[in-house]
């Protein structure tokens, strides 16, 4: 797939209500591509899906919980979606009002499409 | 609320179907209380805990997004959840099948009786 779809798969997620912007990150952080807007800085995006990732992988030796998948975090003004494609991470980052619902729909077809 | 109060409400948690066992961690790592199974270490469930607020207070410097409401981690044998109690947090460790509904449920009714 390439950089130019990539983004195209970003820009139709961003242009979701409630939704501010997404990137997709290798596991090993750097970032595959993205479409956030101008104040969030891709670089803390990265390093918030590496902590993630880290807190998935105790889990997984600790717990015996298997391979990460998926992870939301909700703050008080906003939400964070981590979700596996192969051995990449997409994020979106929503307002609290995104539904989560139409989110993970759109999501689903996106990792659909990315994964091919 | 006293140990054993928290004791009873994590044990309470620990009976529900698809739940291995649930824990109370305080902001800055410390066990409150758990309920957890004997081969899960409460330690390496607080590193978890603190991983996620990491990636949290991240979410809350460079997104603006607040303070740290929940979150879940999803992944292939198993479901980690985490929710702010006042100053601390819930983590309750869970099978894949696990209802989430029920759980969040389950989990609003100790919210509650923790937060008096």
């Amino acid at each position: 797939m390439s950089d130019d779809e990539i983004k195209n798969i970003l820009v139709s997620l961003k242009n979701i209500k409630g939704i501010h912007g997404s990137a997709i990150i290798e596991k090993f952080g750097d970032i595959s591509g993205s479409a956030l807007p101008g104040w969030v800085d891709p670089e803390g995006v990265s390093a918030m899906v590496a902590l993630i990732l880290k807190a998935s992988q105790r889990a997984t030796k600790e717990l015996d919980q298997g391979e990460f998948l998926n992870a939301i975090i909700e703050n008080e003004k906003g939400k964070l979606l981590f979700s596996s494609i192969g051995d990449k991470i997409i994020v979106v980052v929503t307002t609290t009002d995104a539904k989560l619902g139409i989110v993970n729909l759109k999501l689903q077809a996106a990792r659909e499409k990315l994964i091919k």
